[in-house]
């Protein structure tokens, strides 16, 4: 899964440049999810007098509303980016406004000054309104969504990386970096995704709340007993985590 | 996690009964959730124009939206309810106006014929409009949420069990019964909870947090499967609390 994210303030193109990204995505035939983060103070998707508003002013806390076709599970708080990508098995999800993440990042921006405010090593292309006025900007590549968006899907097949553990800075860094840092270096094409030492025999074992250490050898062994059964059962998609416990109640 | 529904037509009370008894479980404690089901061809929660209608319309095919106090997934389909229960951990979910159950089930009703019409082995009280004119039917309690909201969460404390795995009748049967006969059972005071006899092996899987029921058959392959290789490092002996965990750290 794939995931990138699109930032810049108000009326800046935002919106518009995901609605180009998604429609040519699908064009290449490729499944997509997003997540929209909605700085308004005051949003509730959901209206003051349906039963569900009635359900969760009762004290629920969990409010599912399911209708024909769509089923909107709303939860009563905000999620971060990790805990709702959990969700996601798309093969790309496009974030808009997301703050906390270290995804590659398209910017929006009427102007110069506004690409300054937010341009770091995770920024891969700009575009919104400033893409009128401009082609490049300090190497990074200022594209049209509107007229080029076949150019800017490419840059993101290009550019984005399967997505990244995310750990925090202090948590892993087995490759050396933190996630954030490693992204910033595949992105300038210093580093590779697989240089993320944690692929699929990323698994821990305990015994007895013991940890136990295991040669990659074992570690693939066992790895593949579980994943032979598990990925067989419903509920189970590519990435998902994954946890067992044998002899505890 | 303990599940029932409430079911009635539109105007029974429905919606009321289960505000009055959400409200109760809350007085008492209890976390709780609820599912709505929405009968009403068009629903839809997001409204036409905003940015995550814009999103679905262009082609994301999971959107959320996420505010500074909520988060909302909007599933582009009608998930069935063990796909929307795995998002729930509450002590008490109520389901409201949802058919693909076998849950403990409160009818509401404006008379006897609407009763009739719905009642079966799950039915454990009747409310609603009718417990205004009547006490009982059939030997089923017939009990107003409004001014005896207590007595009606006392029957839900007394009669709602542990959700069952709720396998298809197919399926799994190790009990000699299907979830739903088991259930019928429990109620009448024939069975009990514990004779599902799931959990025997003793071992537990969760996907993404969210635990994963097995039947005996695939339970008993993943805990040889992960045995297998468990039993022969250094630090096992028979009895030890194993725990894997895959794709976290």
């Amino acid at each position: 899964m794939k995931v990138f994210s699109v930032r810049g303030i108000t009326q800046s193109g935002k919106t518009t440049t995901i609605e180009n990204i998604i429609k040519e995505l699908k064009k290449r035939r490729y499944s997509v999810g997003s997540v929209k983060d909605i700085h308004f103070e005051e949003f509730a998707i959901d209206q003051e007098g349906t039963n569900t508003y009635r359900h969760r002013r009762a004290g629920s806390e969990l409010v599912t509303a399911r209708g024909h076709y769509e089923t909107d599970i709303l939860f009563p708080e905000k999620l971060n980016v990790e805990e709702i990508l959990r969700f996601y098995n798309q093969d790309f999800v496009v974030l808009e406004g997301v703050e906390d993440t270290n995804a590659p990042k398209i910017i929006t921006a009427h102007d110069v000054k506004e690409v300054e405010e937010r341009i770091d090593g995770t920024v891969f292309a700009i575009s919104g309104r400033i893409a009128n006025t401009l082609q490049e900007y300090k190497g990074v590549p200022v594209i049209n969504a509107m007229s080029d968006v076949e150019k800017l899907v490419d840059l993101i097949e290009e550019k984005v990386y399967e997505k990244l553990p995310e750990f925090s800075g202090e948590c892993c860094c087995a490759c050396g970096y933190s996630c954030r840092e490693l992204g910033i270096k595949i992105l300038k094409g210093e580093a590779k995704r697989e240089d993320c030492i944690l692929g699929e025999e990323n698994i821990k074992l305990s015994i007895n709340q013991q940890e136990i250490s295991m040669v990659p050898f074992v570690q693939k062994i066992l790895y593949n007993a579980v994943m032979g059964v598990v990925a067989e059962l419903e509920g189970y998609h590519k990435g998902s985590n994954i946890q067992i416990k044998v002899g505890e109640r």
